[in-house]
C-alpha cells in the first residue's frame, strides 16, 4: 500500500524555518540526551525519502555524512547531476507529484517520506498526503518559510496521536480523512 | 496580577476564519454532548474580555442573546456608540494595546480573555500575552484569516498542558517565557 508521510518541525506560527532560512529555533528546548521524536521510527517505516533541491542542499550543507540509509529522490527541474559521492544515495527526478510519484512507485518503494516546504505544499496541493506528523516548537517566529501554503479546497485530517517531547514539543500526527 | 490570555480555535494550517470569513468548519468534528473545551472554565477565570470591533460584530451578527457575562471592552476607532441594549456589558476603547490596558486595568480588571484576530496580532506585537490556549480544528483550509501575523522578534513559550477533544481536536497551551 503506498503512503506518502510528511514527518516536519514548525513554529508555534507555522514556520519550518526563519525569514533568513534559519533553522537554530529548532533547538531552542534543550535535548541533553538526544531524543529523536520519532525520526528513527519514521525512517524504519519508510522505503525513499522524497524532498525537493533546496531541503537537498541544505542537507549537503551540513556537511559530515550522508545522513539517510534509504534511498533519496531529489525533485529538480535545474540539477542535472547528482554529486559523484552520493550517484548510489540520491536520484534525480523531474515532473508532477503524480508524475514522480509514479516512477518511484515503478521502481518498488511505496512508502515515502516526503520533506522540504515548496514539495510538501505541492503534494497537499494534489492531496497526495496520507500522513501529517507535525512537531511544534513552542515559538513564535513572527515570519519565515511556512509549512502550508494555499489549497483550492479545504482538506480534512483525522488525529491519530499526540505526544509531548522533553515537556515542551508537541508532536500531532493525522492521517488524511478521505470520503 | 495582570493575565493576558488568547483562547482561539484554529485549523491545522493556523487560520482562524476561511477565505470568505467562514467559521463553519469550526463544527466539522460533531460534538452532541457540547463539551466546551475549556471555555467555561475560562469565563470564570478572567475578569473581563478585550475584543477588536470585527470580532463584536461577529458576536453582535450571531443574534439571541449576548453571550458574555464578563464586561467587554470593544477596541474601535471608527465605532462611537454601543448598541442600546448592550451599554451595560460593553464598553468602547481606543488607542494603543498598553494605553487601552492601562485604561482597562484603571477600572479594576486584570485577568483578561484578548479575543480577535487583529487584536491578538497588536497585542502580541508589543509582547503583551501571557497565556495562548490553541485549539487545533484538524482541517486544513488552504487559506483564510491567519491567526498569527508578522512580528519584529521571535518569542519563546513554556508549554503548559495538552489535551485531547472527541478524541480529533488538540488543545495547547503556552504561557510566554520572559527572561
Amino acid at each position: 500500500m503506498q503512503k506518502n508521510i510528511v514527518f516536519i518541525g514548525r513554529s508555534l506560527d507555522g514556520y519550518i524555518a526563519g525569514k533568513n532560512g534559519e533553522l537554530d529555533w529548532l533547538d531552542t528546548i534543550p535535548n541533553p540526551e538526544h531524543n529523536d521524536m520519532g525520526y528513527n521510527q519514521l525512517m524504519d517505516e519508510i522505503e525513499a525519502i522524497v524532498m525537493g533541491r533546496t531541503t537537498f542542499e541544505t542537507v549537503c550543507g551540513f556537511g559530515g555524512e550522508w545522513p539517510f540509509s534509504k534511498p533519496v529522490f531529489v525533485l529538480s527541474h535545474s540539477l542535472d547531476v547528482v554529486p559523484e559521492a552520493l550517484m548510489h544515495q540520491v536520484r534525480l527526478l523531474k515532473g508532477s507529484p503524480q508524475e514522480v510519484l509514479d516512477q518511484i512507485h515503478a521502481l518498488g518503494y511505496f512508502k515515502l517520506y516526503i520533506d522540504g516546504g515548496k514539495t510538501i505544499q505541492h503534494f497537499l496541493q494534489e492531496d497526495l498526503i496520507d500522513e501529517l506528523r507535525i512537531t511544534t516548537i513552542p515559538i513564535l517566529l513572527g515570519g519565515g518559510i511556512p509549512l502550508f501554503g494555499e489549497l483550492s479546497q479545504s482538506m480534512e485530517f483525522e488525529h491519530l496521536e499526540s505526544k509531548v517531547f522533553l515537556g515542551q514539543i508537541v508532536q500531532n500526527c493525522y492521517k488524511r480523512k478521505r470520503k
